[in-house]
């Protein structure tokens, strides 16, 4: 399902953004100076904006969500599991998910690639509206919201709690094998256990959307510059999607990994997460060396936030780099 | 003149940061709603916020410097170390030197470890008044600003381009040993030619605090819980400062290596910046060596924004590992 053809011509071109793309030296100082301070005692709003090449990304975190260690992934000892995790200082009893939601403005569309759990999934997410509001960003001049695949914590965003639309304009774009996939109750019995709900929660969240979903096959472009790329196994229909202005590219990973930290370090862990865990852990490897080869930028939703940066290599194994944070765009 | 003894006291408690240090998981998301947006077009503010026990650290960005990469290594060749920055996917011809300022709220103390470049020293520098105002910091609240060392990027901070004060209230802690060297212009011919400017701008820049210097050996308490720690080599009196309530600490590393990129993953190799450049590299050893033995966190002047996470080892190397990102404190 993974389609090696179409991910090797979408992703051929070199990118510069690994050696060249800090923005202007030309900073403006101004820039650094909105109009309320924030309270003394509060975190910053988790938004942060960089460019690909003319288009404008601003990664929103909508918080994230905790669980235990044991249980996370299915084919290693836990306690080798938490030895990855401390490597990386992360805590090794219980582990944390986040979630970034990458918005792109590439000419007159302003597109979401998923749109966070909607508030409705867990205490310690649902900041999205939140922070949308910090980075001026209105729900009503969304253009597209692009699903990468259709887990509740990619989807949720789309409806309230009373499943009235978020996103009063925008179309929702959607993989065909994805779609096909969920919205066949059919495919119940063949589907694991534990990701059947999701029959029912497509359904509830796209209702309010009939007449302004479009299906899109890999391959094919969302708007100029915004490419589907199949990449299935976490999900029947699970796609990335690449964002290109010219040379200079942005790989949306969406959830080809979890945390970085543990799944970039271990591609073949598999989380209890995956629809299919052994298709997934074969795309992730191709990707990951994919995007290692081409030093190409990526974003991905349980990375940590601002999650955007590089897979690099270490010996024979990979390992996430975040990108150099910059105050310019 | 690094005091191997006092570190070693000092840092001997082991601290839970690495594996517990989370912050609640009771999140306030209200915490993610300021009263202005951002122009969409402007990056976020240089600023994030974390608890050290009841300590707040504040990190404030003050912009970046940006020099050739040519000629900043001084005992190794160019194409060396541009592989070693290309591995950080970093640029390999130009070198930006970010700085940050670590601001922490020790019950009724606020105290500010070095002050930025005052906007005196590049045009892509001098960020620090506004991401403060940004973060309700005033200058007149500031009790400490606790001096590192002294070079430019360091000190200018705390006065104007006319030399008057910044901070109206508060005393300036320096390292007894820093203000001996810099404070006798005897002292110029026994230092390297590139450094001589600073005895004029110490005496320029502290000019104005006449009567509230203090003065504080190595070893000694700044207020309670934060501690000097000579680390001497990069300037004669260069010093760290361990921010401890409790079992939780925080290692301010100032100048102990530039970018965590190049210097803790060549910590042999020497910058153009070391007033001694051997001696730098020997304290930069000991000191790198037991902060990834004590897995403690720390936070780098130089480091990429928000500029403070962990050393971790990676076989018979090491590497700087960022702090995950938290939305809430």
């Amino acid at each position: 399902m993974f389609r090696r053809s179409a991910m090797l011509g979408a992703l051929a071109a070199p990118t510069l953004l690994g050696t060249a793309g800090l923005g202007t030296i030309g900073l403006n100082l101004a820039q650094a100076q909105p109009a309320a301070p924030l309270p003394a005692t509060q975190q910053v709003p988790g938004v942060y904006r960089f460019k690909v090449g003319s288009f404008l990304v601003t990664m929103l975190h909508d918080g994230f969500s905790r669980r235990p260690v044991e249980g996370l992934v299915r084919n290693a000892p836990v306690a080798e599991v938490q030895q990855v995790l401390a490597e990386s200082f992360l805590p090794t009893t219980s582990y944390d998910g986040p979630y970034t939601v990458p918005f792109v403005q590439a000419g007159p569309h302003l597109l979401a690639f998923d749109c966070g759990t909607g508030g409705q999934m867990s205490p310690t997410a649902g900041m999205l509206a939140a922070n949308m509001r910090f980075a001026g960003i209105r729900a009503e001049d969304v253009t597209h919201v692009v699903q990468t695949h259709f887990h509740a914590d990619h989807i949720n965003g789309l409806t309230t709690a009373q499943n009235e639309a978020v996103f009063p304009n925008a179309e929702i774009v959607v993989p065909e094998a994805e779609w096909a996939w969920w919205s066949d109750a059919g495919n119940a019995s063949r589907s694991p256990e534990g990701q059947r709900a999701h029959f029912a929660n497509t359904a509830r969240r796209f209702g309010p959307y009939a007449g302004r979903v479009r299906r899109i096959a890999a391959g094919a472009e969302v708007v100029p510059g915004i490419r589907a790329l199949a990449a299935h196994g976490h999900t029947p229909g699970h796609t990335l999607f690449l964002v290109a202005d010219g040379n200079a590219q942005l790989l949306v990973l969406a959830d080809t990994t979890h945390r970085p930290e543990l799944f970039v370090r271990r591609p073949d862990y598999q989380s209890l997460f995956e629809f299919d865990a052994a298709m997934a852990a074969e795309t992730r490897r191709k990707v990951l060396d994919q995007v290692a080869t081409d030093r190409m930028q990526v974003a991905g939703y349980h990375f940590p936030f601002p999650a955007t940066g590089f897979i690099g290599r270490d010996g024979n194994s990979l390992r996430y780099v975040p990108a150099a944070w910059s105050p310019s765009l």
